[in-house]
C-alpha cells in the first residue's frame, strides 16, 4: 500500500505557512508479526499541535523536522499479523497526517462501531473527554451553575456547551463572528451567546449576557476572555484553564487579564487541566457519552475538510475561525 | 476619657498623602448598658485598608468619608457594663484607628495573657491565619514541597515562612532590599532569599535559588512575582493567592503576568483566598500556633511605631518597604 503523508519541514514562526511542510508518498511494508496495517478513515485537528510544531519544551515532545506529524486518527485495519486485530477492525491512534501506517498492535486501539468513527475523534475522543474532565472535575460544575465558555463553538468548547445544557445548566457562549453566534443559540440552543468581534467590550457583553455572574467559566482562549470572565464571576466560581488559543501563534507574550486580583478577592480556582492526565476518568466518560448520544442529547459538531490535500487547510481553520465544531480532514 | 483618631477625609488618587486624613479628638461616653470601655494598646496595619480607602465595590465595604477608620487593634479594658467583660481584660477588636472606644461588647472578643498583646494582631491574628489557611489549605501543603513566599519579610509573609520551615520544607523568599534580605536568610533560616530590586530578572534568580523548581507559592504581590513563579513552578504546583499588593496603589491596571499559559501546560492549581471565610479553621490554628510558639519555634517579626501621630507613617511603611514583618501601632 502507498501512503502519501504530511511532514513538518520547519519550525513556523507565528502562523504556519505552506513551506513549513511538505507533502510525500511512501511505500508501507506488509505487517510483521505484531503489527497492523491501517488505511485512515478521518483525522482531527488539534490546536495542541501547533504547540508541537514549535522547539518549546511542553507536556507533550515538540514534532520532527522531515518527519510526518502526528495526530489523532481513526482508520480500519486492512492487514493484520496480530492475533488481537482482523481486516476491517475500526482502530484510533496517533498516526493521522497520512493516508495509512503499518505499526506494531499497541499503537493501535480498537474501537466499536455503535458510534460513528469520527465521533471517536470527537466528543467520544480526546476532545470529549477534556470537555468532560475541564467541566465536571476541573471546574466541579454543581447544580444552580451558569457557566461561560470561550471558543464556545469549537470542538472542545461545542461538547462543553452540550454537556453544561443537558445537565440543566444556563449556558453562554462566546465565539467569532455572526454565523458561530447563530450556531450557538439555534444549533446549541444555548442561553445567550456572544459574537466577541461585535462586542467594543467583551467585559460588558457577558454582564449583559449573565446580570447573575457566572460560576464557572471554561477557558479555551485566555487573554481578553479571562479577563471578561474575572471581573464578571461571583464569588468561588471555579475557572477551568483549558487552553489559550489566542497566544499559541503569537511571537511575543500577550498582556491580558489585568485583573487578576479578582481572583484574591472573589476566591476564585483557577484549575489548569490537560485531559491525557486524566485516562482513569476515561471508561466513566465513555459510558455517559454513549448514554448521551443514544438519549439524543449530544451530537457530532464537526467541519469536515475532504482529502489530506486539505488537511493545512483544516489546520489554519483552527486559527482563522472559519470552522464550526471539530476540524476533521475525511482521508478516506 | 477624650480619645483621639485618625479619619479618612477623602479617597485617595495613587499613593495615599497627608491630606486624605485628618486627626480628630472626641469624647468617649461611659459604657451604657452591655456596652465596654477599651483602651488600645496596639494596632496593626493591613494591606486590605488600601483597598477600603477606595469606593470600588470589595469583599468588605469601603471606609465612610469623615469617620475613624478601623482595622484590627487589642487594648485593655478600662471600664465595663457587661458581665462578660471586666477592667483589665485584654480584648480583640476591629477599632483600630483611635486610641479607645466605647462600643456594644460584641464588638470585642477576649484574648488570654499566655501570648503578648501584640501577637493577637501578627503570628496569633488575621495575619497568622492568612498565612496558615493560605499555605496548608489553599495551597494545600504538602511533604516535600518547595516553597516560594512572596513580599516574604512582610507580616502574612514572615509567618508562611517559618510554618514552612518549621514543618521542615525548602523556602525561598523574596523582599526588597538587602536588610530584608538579610532578615530572610539571617532571622527567618530561609534555603534561599531574593531581593527582588538587585536582580535584573526575577524568574532567572527563582530558577537559581530553587533549581528544582517551586510547587507551592505563596503570592502577595502579584506581577512580575507571580510571572516568575509561573515559570519556574514544577508540574501540579499550587498557587495561594493571597493579595497583590504591588497593584492597589496602582491608578491603572497591570500588564503581568504574561505567562498564564503555564497554569495550563503545568496543570497548576490558582487558588484565591481570604482569611476571613475561614474562620472555622481558627481553633485547630490556635492550637497549633500557641504549640509552635511554646517551642521556640515562631515568633513575633514586627516593626513597631510609637504613637498614633505615627500610624500614617506606619502605614506608608506597608508599601514603601521599610519595615520588617507585621506593622504595628504601639498606641498606649
Amino acid at each position: 500500500m502507498r501512503s502519501r503523508e504530511v511532514r513538518l519541514e520547519r519550525r513556523p514562526n507565528g502562523s504556519p505557512v505552506r513551506d513549513d511542510f511538505s507533502f510525500a508518498e511512501v511505500d508501507l511494508p506488509d505487517p510483521g508479526p505484531g503489527e497492523v496495517q491501517v488505511r485512515n478513515l478521518y483525522m482531527a485537528m488539534d490546536p495542541a499541535m501547533r504547540g508541537r510544531m514549535s522547539e518549546a519544551r511542553s507536556y507533550v515532545p515538540p514534532f520532527e523536522l522531515g518527519k510526518a506529524m502526528e495526530g489523532p486518527a481513526v482508520g480500519e485495519v486492512v492487514a493484520s499479523n496480530d492475533p488481537n486485530f482482523a481486516p476491517g477492525d475500526l482502530v484510533w491512534s496517533r498516526l493521522g497526517w497520512r493516508e495509512g501506517f503499518t505499526a506494531p498492535a499497541d499503537k493501535v486501539e480498537k474501537r466499536s462501531r455503535d458510534l460513528p468513527p469520527q465521533a471517536y475523534l470527537g466528543f467520544a475522543g480526546m476532545t470529549g473527554l477534556t470537555a468532560y474532565v475541564g467541566l465536571l472535575h476541573s471546574a466541579a460544575l454543581k447544580p444552580g451553575d451558569t457557566v461561560f465558555v470561550s471558543a464556545a463553538s469549537g470542538g472542545v468548547g461545542s461538547v462543553v456547551c452540550q454537556i453544561a445544557k443537558l445537565k440543566g445548566h444556563k449556558v453562554i457562549g462566546a465565539a467569532g463572528g455572526e454565523r458561530k453566534k447563530r450556531y450557538l443559540l439555534d444549533v446549541l440552543k444555548l442561553d445567550g451567546a456572544i459574537d466577541y468581534k461585535a462586542e467594543p467590550s467583551l467585559t460588558k457583553a457577558l454582564a449583559r449576557e449573565a446580570p447573575q455572574g457566572i460560576d464557572v467559566y471554561f477557558d479555551n482562549v485566555g487573554g481578553d476572555h479571562l479577563q471578561a470572565a474575572l471581573a464578571i464571576a461571583n464569588k468561588y466560581a471555579r475557572f477551568a484553564l483549558c487552553g489559550m488559543i489566542s497566544q499559541y501563534n503569537s511571537t511575543e507574550p500577550s498582556a491580558a487579564p489585568r485583573n487578576l486580583t479578582a481572583a484574591v478577592t472573589k476566591e476564585l480556582t483557577l484549575q489548569g487541566f490537560i485531559a491525557l492526565n486524566h485516562l482513569d476518568k476515561m471508561d466513566a466518560f465513555l459510558a455517559d457519552v454513549r448514554a448521551w448520544h443514544a438519549a439524543g442529547l449530544l451530537t457530532s459538531a464537526e467541519t469536515v475538510y475532504e482529502g489530506l490535500d486539505r488537511s493545512l487547510e483544516a489546520f489554519d481553520g483552527l486559527f482563522d475561525g472559519s470552522g464550526l465544531g471539530k476540524m476533521l480532514v475525511k482521508i478516506a
